[in-house]
């Protein structure tokens, strides 16, 4: 996720992620379960009353238990549904399984799940109770190693490459680059899509200009779309659809049932931007 | 706004308004420009670094001079460009002239604004820069009564009400109850659009499958709508649209120029309600 300069204030009993210098959101936590410092980034698990577990990723938001399904069913089904025949998919980043749990609701063949942080996995196995099933799903190909260089080397086409990455500081700053979205173009296949997520559309809409200038350069669809994510800042999120031939209003499948969030006409109605980000992403 | 109980914490350098017993939004005060009781409720308005002035209601976030678009756009256009001839328009609460404001980018002939509390006036003249040029516009009418008292009383009769009323606890308690949309359509005409801030989809779901339930028994269109709302709980916001003969689809004029969010794409998009919100208000 694309953040702001984060500074957390150390009281125990909260947890606190600024969203701009002076404006933030902060949780009162009921059980610290988890802290340490991985070779990559510091990751803390905690309980709060409301949200249930929370993962933060050197001090930034990741998900919880509570809101989880908004940001994950938004990242994996627009290009699913929208994909002729999806069958082999890649994700880079999404050590905490939310992601892979999408997109094993599907009939796809192979999903290659690549995350630089094994520690990240552990954890997440620990307090997420949907990632442990998923990893055990014959179709999870999991992948320890650098998204950017994995993608470099590979021999590989996918048909859906759905980035899940965190803020473009630390471990993620490279799947934040032109060069990144160029080198993922000879791993897609001729009808294929990538996703990624782009940042906040209040706080981040100048990034939003910026990469909708580079995409457009590399790609002939270059969709933004925003939804509701309560616990990010702002409590909207960007993503980006990439594509050659896909287009993400022209739909190939209905999505699985028993989603909390996802239906064709959030789906449509995603793609609908205020006025203020029409202007930066066109 | 609806939301649930709030704490604040008494330190001078920061606001917070609790969302949920242990989650919430804090902003740091560069200025607290103004804090009084007035007979009705506690009223304060500072300035923080990135959301301008903020008025705060009873310690909840009202508007922000950064955000208020989002709120106020989303609250007035909506019915504005699917009434057939909207002249004649009521607002209950909105003391700080955001709904005022958009209402009169329309050509309308009046809009009466009836607020309870003079002083919200006076604070928000001082402190938000568009209301004083609203007081000023000879099509404005500024009542100060209670909201429900002066529905009960009044025999006329508006094309479209607006209710921008503060929590359902306080001096706007009795703006939610049913018995007061009952009272509402003796005042609305016969292609009247009556529109109301709900809650958050998120924290108040429970209260809109209540209100959605009562209102049915009064109208026979009852259409929920969300957009995002950064400074609010959840970073969402539901509204619901209300008429016997105006439906929310059906668009009858485009709307003014100039405006940051509210376009018809985004009209539109807004009554897609995400499943687990539209299984409360079916």
């Amino acid at each position: 996720m694309t953040r702001n300069k984060s500074i957390r204030k150390e009281d125990l009993s909260e947890k606190r992620e600024y969203h701009t210098q002076s404006t933030g959101i902060f949780f009162k936590v009921k059980n610290l379960l988890y802290k340490q410092n991985s070779p990559y980034q510091k990751i803390e698990v905690f309980e709060n009353e409301y949200f249930g577990n929370v993962l933060l990723l050197d001090d930034l938001v990741q998900t919880t238990e509570r809101d989880e399904f908004f940001y994950h069913e938004m990242l994996v089904h627009p290009s699913l549904i929208t994909h002729p025949d999806p069958l082999d998919l890649l994700i880079i980043g999404g050590g905490d399984g939310g992601v892979l749990k999408e997109t094993l609701k599907y009939h796809i063949k192979n999903v290659c799940l690549v995350e630089i942080d094994p520690h990240v996995i552990e954890v997440s196995k620990k307090y997420f109770p949907w990632l442990s099933p998923c990893l055990k799903d014959q179709r999870t190909e999991l992948v320890i190693a650098d998204g950017k260089k994995f993608i470099e080397k590979i021999d590989r086409k996918f048909d859906i490459i759905l980035i899940d990455s965190s803020d473009p500081v630390g471990p993620s700053a490279s799947l934040h680059q032109k060069r990144f979205y160029e080198k993922l173009k000879n791993c897609l296949n001729n009808e294929g899509i990538v996703v990624a997520q782009v940042g906040s559309p209040l706080y981040n809409s100048e990034l939003i200009r910026e990469k909708s200038a580079s995409l457009k350069e590399l790609y002939k669809i270059v969709s933004f779309y925003v939804i509701p994510v309560p616990t990010y800042p702002g409590g909207s999120w960007c993503f980006v659809y990439l594509s050659d031939n896909a287009h993400p209003l022209s739909i190939k499948r209905d999505p699985p049932l028993g989603l909390n969030y996802f239906n064709l006409e959030t789906h449509r109605s995603a793609f609908s931007l205020p006025n203020f980000l029409k202007e930066k992403s066109e």
